[in-house]
């Protein structure tokens, strides 16, 4: 996969970071490198010795690790030797084009928001991801789930412009249908951030303002909505109770599957067909979340992921460089004007200092992608 | 069914909020009179004239509706010959027990709110919904879904100790577990709201605190949790999305199960264990929403329920009399000290008047048990 100045894309991977260890990261790291993305991966070149031999893969020695309990600000400021800070370092320095993680979405975000930095304007980075609607062929990109726990209107408004530039510049969504998640379709259902958010939307030209949606039309098949905005906690719950409805009820089958002769013998031929359902709404398959705002690609994959959702982080990275994404949202959003009268009111008021903008902090561990 | 007085138990049931008219009320209120339930039925005579016949069932002619998009408060203050109004004030004269409407969520809500007053020292009721958790013998308690789309956290604290008060009288859980709904399970995990309420609730001893929990336990067969604390927007976001997910999944299973002649033969061997996971899961299966914190009972139905909804809504409000759940729920109340704080500040500031306690006019439409 080639970068716009025709180079081919370098994506700095933490392989520390995958919960699965080497036996996860080998094949999907291999798996990407096969569709010509060239990787820079950051863990113990003993363990990941089998791609020192494939063409454009290169192991950067890294054996320090933050985990998933460390204080993300914390520990990325006082580790500048872990994986996930040499690596967002790498794309920092121009040795990498964009950074994938599996690890601590927490220490990701805030070491990708450090070493990357914002989009001017851009208040707040989001989390986003890529909801997979079983029988829709694109899935919806939701966003935040969990980059900031608190929200102002002003940062959904954002949200709503940096979710409507990924979908067309990464996932070809021609005008992007956005809409707000609420508890009812009127402009003035749902707490007051909402309905400020509501109002500031219907007003923009910038974007394709759908009007609200509320949480059962999220997978919905016939859906016309592309993108779902919303603040990181409900988001993020949100995404969570998605994943454990499906489990509970995929569960559910299963016992009914097993719990007489001509229920089993109806599931083991019913299994082929309910594969490919659950490869649908697998996490692995969209290859967990990016972080978006940035002034460089980070995508936060799901810690737990495996060879293929590795091999998906990477790609999701490579084809948002190849797409020019973050260009891409830059442009939406000057174009837009989001965010300047922010920036009037921030010239008397000093700005949300980086080191806050991700709520890394007592903020949520959203375990992107799951 | 017999009242704490040894009298048969009355239940109001507003007959015109059901979108399916007589062919579900019907035979819903005869399932319920067979339980040995006296329903006063609020609708047209000549349209419910098969129940006159049976024995404890009174229609009160009644021909005046509240619509769905009527806004609640200024309806039922402006229609006092409204079924719902009507079906309320019924409870309030002491001529019915509970009140049981499977109409507009929020007319029902503003109309047993303003009948039936809130209990001493609750500054909000709160609506909770039973989750029917597919191979879990009892079902998870979630509230707040919508009576409040704004919450202090003091509410939360108020709703934690309501949940517990009725999953113990009408659930018959002993010494339930509550939780908190939030990103994390640590304490400081989530909005200031979720961690001030949780510092509140860990140093209480009234009701036995578990911590937090995520949207993915939500459904958790092993669950410990019997009961879950949130905001009303994140309630009702959450109740629809576990609503559309397994909506969703449900409908796969039916494509994958169509997709080949052998998967269709699955697909019919395994239908009727299937059947029994749809009933577990149906929102009629428990009868719709109940709003707690009132001094009487009101149970808000969904307005798509069937006959077996119907009946689980009337069958909820007497078991709810029959266990004393109200006068249950002040003791715990009183016992427990929530409010008395409130109380003392509301002594110089005028308390939240009642007409504004539900969010009725601006909030959610929570279409309970959905």
């Amino acid at each position: 996969m080639r970068a716009p100045g025709g180079e081919r894309i370098t994506v700095a991977f933490d392989a520390l970071g995958a919960e699965g260890g080497p036996d996860v990261v080998i094949p999907g790291v291999r798996a990407a490198a096969e569709d010509g993305i060239a990787v820079r991966v950051f863990g113990s070149p003993s363990a990941l010795e089998p791609l020192g031999s494939i063409d454009g893969v290169e192991v950067v020695a890294c054996e320090e690790v933050i985990g998933n309990d460390e204080e993300p600000v914390r520990a990325v400021r006082g580790r500048p030797g872990a994986s996930i800070v040499r690596a967002a370092a790498d794309v920092a320095a121009g040795d990498s084009h964009a950074l994938a993680s599996p690890g601590s979405t927490g220490a990701t975000m805030t070491a990708a928001l450090f070493a990357l930095k914002r989009i001017r304007s851009v208040q707040r980075p989001a989390l986003a991801v890529q909801l997979p609607v079983p029988g829709r062929e694109s899935p919806v990109l939701m966003l935040d789930v969990g980059a900031n726990t608190e929200a102002r209107a002003s940062h959904l408004v954002q949200f709503a412009h940096l979710g409507s530039a990924f979908s067309e510049s990464v996932l070809g969504v021609e005008r992007p249908r956005v809409a707000l998640l609420s508890i009812g379709e009127e402009a003035k259902k749902g707490t007051q951030l909402v309905v400020d958010a509501h109002e500031a939307l219907a007003g923009s030209s910038a974007i394709d303002f759908a009007g609200n949606v509320e949480g059962r039309d999220l997978l919905e098949v016939e859906g016309e909505v592309d993108v779902v905005v919303t603040d990181g906690f409900t988001g993020n719950v949100v995404l969570k109770t998605i994943e454990g409805t499906a489990g509970a009820v995929g569960s559910a089958v299963g016992r009914a599957a097993r719990s007489n002769p001509m229920a089993m013998a109806g599931g083991l031929l019913l299994k082929p067909a309910l594969g490919s359902l659950r490869s649908s709404i697998d996490p692995d398959g969209t290859g967990g979340a990016i972080l978006l705002g940035l002034r460089g690609v980070a995508v936060v994959g799901h810690g737990s992921s495996g060879p293929e959702g590795v091999a998906n982080q990477i790609r999701v990275a490579a084809r948002a460089v190849a797409e020019r994404a973050v260009e891409r949202t830059e442009e939406l959003i000057k174009r837009s004007g989001v965010g300047r009268a922010e920036q009037r009111r921030s010239a008397a008021a000093p700005t949300v200092a980086d080191e806050t903008a991700v709520d890394a902090g007592s903020g949520g561990e959203p375990e992107a992608g799951s």
